[in-house]
């Protein structure tokens, strides 16, 4: 049995379809954190879900972040920096240790229903290098703490830690990944804004493969 | 600021005393998770931190550890092994990752709060070698994947990490910790049943120097 943590956007859905591929016994968690785009994210993760027919588990977070001082808290009023990662200096989403947080816990349901290995979708590019919490030392790192505080009944499987966005929609175009299930900007609108970091990233991936933003 | 974890046993209370000899601007956090003893722990850490005039939060993480299979959880019905740690074969109190969800908890935490240390009560006796989120290399890697993942701003102070739970007694008692409002039984039983592994751990610390338990 496989977790797949979950969030709705490519790079969790492509994980969750490789992750798939390899073993039919998924439980996909989505983590809500009274984030900006908690809505969006979870209709993006229950659609994504049932189109590979796995379980499907949400679990709110909401009172361990509810002193975030990031832009993607609605416990604060901070505007979403807008541009590309990487071309502004501005960045205001990072929200504290919060992977540490879902792989801790992640690890934790991981020995609780008996299952050997976490997908999680991490890549290295703008945004990997700019988030702490997503550098391919820190999943190393934080996969020998799980192992060690399991008795290596459990490990982390980030199969694209080190590779890039676009790399990730190449691979879940091979897998047919239905993209357009998939929801991903930071400010949670319908439809997305196109102006945040994470809706540029998206559309940079897709136009890197020859095709328009899914 | 430090962030202490206290559960309210020997261990946290001490480690308590240590952070605020050297920083007056302590939060100490207790987590609760279904856990048999609970409102005896609550109570203790509640009492300790008001001799310590030291701010305390509570928080509940039973929805993550909902489907735990320990013993020490109210979750399930297995009672607690009774006998000496490294003394019985049977260890049924371990709950899955426990400490590695605390820490990681406690990371975000301290970056929201800007605390730059989480102190950490684990040593390193019978119950260190049994627990693997107790060992000094698990606490060691865990504290390395949260520098990494926190940009170095947070670190764990595990002062106790590879030394004995009679010298953490030691160090308390030059230190004055109030051990009679500590509390450690598993069952959660008033008084203390004496019989479980940390009842037991508890008075051997104490007779080792020269006490009768607290």
């Amino acid at each position: 049995m496989k977790l797949v943590l979950l969030s709705g956007g490519v790079d969790s859905s492509t994980a969750l379809a490789l992750a798939k591929a390899i073993d039919p016994d998924i439980l996909a968690i989505t983590f809500t954190y009274n984030q900006q785009h908690e809505q969006m994210e979870l209709l993006a993760a229950q659609k994504v879900s049932e189109y590979y027919q796995v379980r499907h588990k949400i679990m709110d977070l909401s009172s361990i972040f509810s002193d975030s001082q990031s832009a993607l808290s609605l416990n604060n009023d901070i505007p979403i920096a807008e541009g590309a990662y990487g071309e502004t200096n501005e960045l205001n989403t990072e929200v504290e240790f919060r992977n540490g947080v879902f792989l801790a816990i992640l690890a934790s349901l991981a020995k609780q229903y008996r299952a050997d290995e976490i997908y999680f979708g991490a890549h290295q590019d703008e945004s990997g290098t700019i988030y702490p919490d997503c550098s391919p030392e820190f999943i190393q790192t934080m996969n020998q703490a799980i192992q060690l505080g399991t008795n290596n009944s459990v490990s982390i499987k980030a199969p694209f830690m080190t590779r890039l966005k676009k790399d990730i929609v190449a691979t879940g175009i091979e897998l047919e990944v239905p993209y357009e299930l998939t929801y991903s900007c930071y400010k949670g609108t319908d439809p997305a804004c196109g102006v945040c970091g994470t809706c540029i990233d998206r559309k940079k991936a897709f136009e890197a493969n020859g095709l328009e933003v899914a």
